[in-house]
């Protein structure tokens, strides 16, 4: 991509609005712009790492068991009142008229409509277990949406939704999506703690958050260290085997948010030097809330006995537009975002130093076609801005391999490489940039 | 993706709503379901191949050079007063009111937000043309929604944006998407014909819209017969060339819908066996509408004299929902849908004819196992449904190769391989049919 064709309008100045990080760099970056209280536009940047993380989140899913569909955003308030939240959710529901004064709502969340999906189409606990989810965007009207894409109000959403025929089964779909979050997190790069939870308005006796740390967090957390040393389970995992025992090395360990803190339990459990308490950000949060819904809304299906049962539930939830927020929390300096090859906008910035020059012009043209030719993603700098300018812009942006190419080295048939990670450079030939960039992005992109 | 696993609510019946064939097909075989007028759920089935379609629109942009970003779905009234459209747009659009009491609306197309957005950011010719685009729900309330997804209240769209500094520029901008329309449409194996077109409340002086000729059509059309006989551009056309003669080899030709036909100017340009009159469906739509937006919202970048210029203006839509519908009016018989490869939901569905035989379910898992290793996308009929049922299942489907597996035909190494476009079937073995199956997938989703 040529950045003279692309859409990238950095900011030299911190917005005085964004407070944290995260949104300060979005801003500056050029990722998202405001367009009213907690509503985004994604601009080209940010909308690249948007669909790579929401990428990994399917992946995970899918590799799961889970069947993906997408249901509207707009629902209709009729399916609320058969749960009894319609009155319930209170104003954080976005509700909506239509020209024929139907009552609407942009769905903050899909637990009535999945049901209803389901009951229309499962008769038989034959054809269960069932795990369906979708990746939408859904609407909270937050009363003060704050810290851009952490706390919107228009946000995306992966929401996953289990029926099976009794509390063993919907255990192990419980589990499946515990160990599909380790992962899905992993992959982004991101060390997640699986916490007990509230389970809050959706009700339920069974519920975790999926906490990563970071100092601008939301909620204050309490957790045994053992837990940040644990790796997530490995591509070799076998979802359709008991995953009990992957959960329970987990679980045995003490954690919870501040909710469900217990500070005699923690300091009984935990010993002093591994007890942990810092601040985190919740990206993900799990429940079974058995037959809650279902039996509201009167999804059965037929049991081995030939009796009617109502499903046992669960849902199952990860903000893939928070995650970007997380992700630049976790990962950036103060030079700008520094973003791992998984989820990078792109793999590589190519920096050319005199634009206009033949040579020069050639010489970048060769290294982004034989980059892009190897599925490498490369945004090339091809404007007359500064060369300080262009620097910068490449480090704000974050991407990790930059080649610099200049009349001078060019002449001598050596190039620039900086790594963004440590801001280690090398020169090198063209060539020889070209072939360690393509080892690293693919073992960057190498999924464990 | 074995089928017990799948959610797959396939209906005996046709629901009596349905009057066109493409909603009683997405009903019946389990594509798309309900969830209040002109709102509907994609269920697996229907969701696999709405994202194909939106994945061959998206290459087809971004091979035109436009770049994708992504607008919220929640816009501010403010923004539409100052295009003057709030007040004009009348019932179709979705009016809302959050807890705060802001002016708020489902957008149902984004010119006023794409030039805010360009305003914010760019302010030199030098960084024109500027081509974005982005896939995104949109909502209009109309007042008879009807036939399924073709005419919905909630529905995808594809919308792209085009600014330049003259006439000219957006003349090549305009003649960019006219080529990628028609490409976008071969690919997905509709022949699509450029007509002259009214330009209604968007403004602008020069349309066209993209018409798929269907007796279900919406609208009537006439054409001259050399327009469908005209391929479309093939994958070695360069957008950054001058596409002018392009668009002319189609332009001379006569082309009207009906809103601006001219029988005189028809019955003098076309002759009397050359003249086509007949229905359409209208897939794409696109306009120049000059400085309509960017005058009223102070879009203006410096031109090379140093005087500010509003940038000339145009957009680009595809109904990425109503494509489906499209699709499958063109694609169909009397057993059900009959999906090109570029857009099956499933290449190869497996058939098995004795679920729970050691044999059989080895065989099957073979096949299934074989084929997915060569990234060919497969549903494995595992359950115990009866063979009629499996059969007729399949068909409705879709899926473009179907491999039936039983015990007598595996006692001799044989299955069969139905074709679902002709109905043609053959005894081979499993390795033969592999083995076709992957050259004809290979073939199938060549893009020329």
């Amino acid at each position: 991509m040529r950045l003279s064709r692309f859409y990238l309008p950095v900011l030299k100045e911190t917005p005085a609005e964004a407070t944290i990080i995260s949104h300060q760099l979005m801003l500056r970056a050029g990722m998202i712009r405001q367009q009213g209280a907690g509503i985004y536009a994604w601009l080209p940047l940010g909308f690249r790492v948007l669909k790579k993380i929401e990428q990994v989140v399917r992946e995970e899913q899918d590799r799961a068991g889970a069947v993906e569909l997408l249901m509207p955003t707009i629902q209709q308030a009729d399916l609320w009142r058969e749960s009894g939240r319609y009155d319930a959710y209170g104003k954080e529901m976005l509700r909506i008229t239509d020209r024929h004064d139907r009552e609407m709502l942009f769905g903050p969340t899909n637990e009535e409509m999945i049901t209803e999906i389901f009951r229309a189409g499962v008769r038989s606990y034959k054809d269960l277990p069932k795990l369906l989810y979708h990746i939408q965007w859904k609407f909270r009207d937050e009363i003060r949406p704050r810290f851009g894409v952490m706390r919107g109000r228009e946000f995306l959403m992966k929401d996953t939704y289990s029926f099976d025929i009794d509390k063993d089964e919907a255990r192990r779909s419980y589990n499946r999506m515990f160990i599909a979050y380790l992962r899905t997190f992993a992959r982004l790069g991101l060390k997640s703690i699986p916490m007990r939870a509230d389970t809050g308005p959706i009700g339920g006796d069974l519920s975790h958050e999926f906490i990563v740390l970071a100092d601008t967090g939301e909620s204050e957390v309490f957790c045994d260290r053992d837990l940040l040393d644990m790796p997530a389970p490995d591509i070799n995992v076998d979802f359709e085997g008991d995953l009990q025992s992957l959960v329970d090395q987990r679980t045995v360990h003490y954690a919870a948010t501040d909710e469900m803190h217990d500070v005699e339990e923690f300091e009984q459990k935990v010993s002093s030097e591994k007890r942990v308490s810092a601040r985190g950000i919740e990206v993900g949060h799990i429940f079974n809330f058995g037959t809650k819904y279902s039996k509201a809304m009167n999804a059965v299906v037929m049991g081995p006995d030939g009796k009617e049962v109502a499903a046992e539930m669960g849902s199952y939830g990860i903000g893939v537009s928070r995650l970007i927020g997380a992700l630049i929390e976790a990962f950036h300096d103060e030079q700008g975002c520094k973003w791992p090859v998984a989820v990078a906008p792109f793999h590589v910035g190519i920096i050319n130093l005199k634009a206009g020059d033949e040579a020069v012009d050639g010489a970048c043209t060769d290294l982004w076609r034989q980059l892009e030719s190897q599925n490498v993603e490369v945004i090339y700098d091809d404007t007359r801005s500064r060369a300080g300018e262009k620097f910068a812009r490449m480090d704000l942006i974050g991407v990790p391999y930059q080649i610099t190419v200049g009349p001078r080295g060019l002449k001598e048939g050596i190039v620039e490489l900086k790594l963004r990670i440590d801001g280690s450079k090398q020169e090198l030939s063209p060539e020889a940039a070209v072939n360690f960039i393509k080892e690293k992005i693919a073992e960057g992109l190498k999924v464990h």
